[in-house]
């Protein structure tokens, strides 16, 4: 059995602080890892941005129970759920993520956790663990599952370098120049038929399918 | 976050053996690790069966096809899934699992693979490794989840051990007997009751919500 391993924001869902920025009105906000690869850093400074605006968890949940997964985003992830085990590996936290996984049926999501005062305030993140992606697949190949991972930013670069086979999704022209080798893909039937080419390829292999 | 590890058979489809038994009339394939711990020797043993009847994967899954999970399971599942992140930690193959995965809403499964032949007899099968269930928790440990494991019988043991918090969910009496330190719980009702219980337990103390 193969694993597909699926980033989240800019695959299934849009960028969540990029959608807040814009529903803000806080420019800050838009920066993403696309612009920053160091993800504490990037953190760090969004917490005293809400800080400063006096955003707590609660109008944050309030403005991402707007959103919406991206258009086809549910069907194609359905139709992968039914060739693959999904394990969505994220950056996310799972505040942020939770209206979104009901809209997509509870995936399994495997992202970070945030400190909050009882007032709401976000006082701080627990990332689990340094570079969680990569090691979410080194775990699942030690459970002897083979895996395809995909994402469409640098933060997905260590997984699916770790990976059985790896995709990019619509990745900036900067990712696709500097990882040129991976197939890309710019739609969900684009990425459907590379998860099918690489998983033929992995069972063709034969050490497991 | 915490990840929720279930057992399949028993706690939330029937065991798939004993149902094809009844279907098929063959009693001799009544026998599970409830009966057998040494789940090897309980498999060679059922292929034997199988290959003696003339039974291929297609008549299986016809079987199977017509079975349901158990009454309540997809609710409970469901609940379950919007507290935890929820993997199912099984022993049995993913072609005897597909009709109930997609009855149950396609949730993670970790299980094993079969061997088929191109006219659909099994031929063998591929247990992904030794005490898979145990491994697939330590995995998840060192993710840094913290787990909850429930299951009803001998296999789930060791992962029920490894896990922060363990649940025995309808246990024959000898597993009971045996392993008198673990909650019990008999109904869907009981076992939400005790995951939750058993999570403010990890939240309070304190590493990791």
């Amino acid at each position: 059995m193969i694993v597909a391993c699926l980033d989240l924001e800019g695959v299934l869902i849009p960028e969540v602080w990029v959608a807040l920025a814009k529903r803000s009105g806080i420019a800050e906000l838009r920066r993403t890892t696309r612009d920053e690869p160091d993800y504490d850093r990037l953190m760090r400074g969004r917490l005293e941005i809400l800080q400063k605006h006096g955003l707590g968890i609660g109008d944050i949940e309030r403005s991402i129970e707007e959103m919406a997964p991206l258009d086809g985003a549910r069907a194609f992830l359905d139709e992968l759920r039914q060739r693959f085990q999904v394990i969505l590996l994220s950056d996310t936290f799972y505040p942020f993520a939770r209206s979104f996984m009901a809209q997509l049926g509870w995936p399994t999501l495997f992202c970070h956790d945030l400190e909050l005062e009882s007032d709401g305030r976000i006082v701080g993140y627990r990332l689990r663990q340094p570079d969680p992606k990569r090691k979410a697949v080194q775990a699942l190949r030690a459970l002897n599952f083979r895996t395809i991972a995909s994402g469409d930013s640098y933060n997905d670069m260590s997984m699916i370098a770790e990976a059985d086979a790896g995709i990019l999704f619509r990745p900036p022209q900067k990712v696709r120049d500097e990882f040129p080798s991976y197939p890309v893909a710019q739609t969900f039937a684009e990425l459907r038929a590379a998860f099918e080419h690489a998983a033929e390829k992995i069972e063709s292999a034969g050490s497991g399918a």
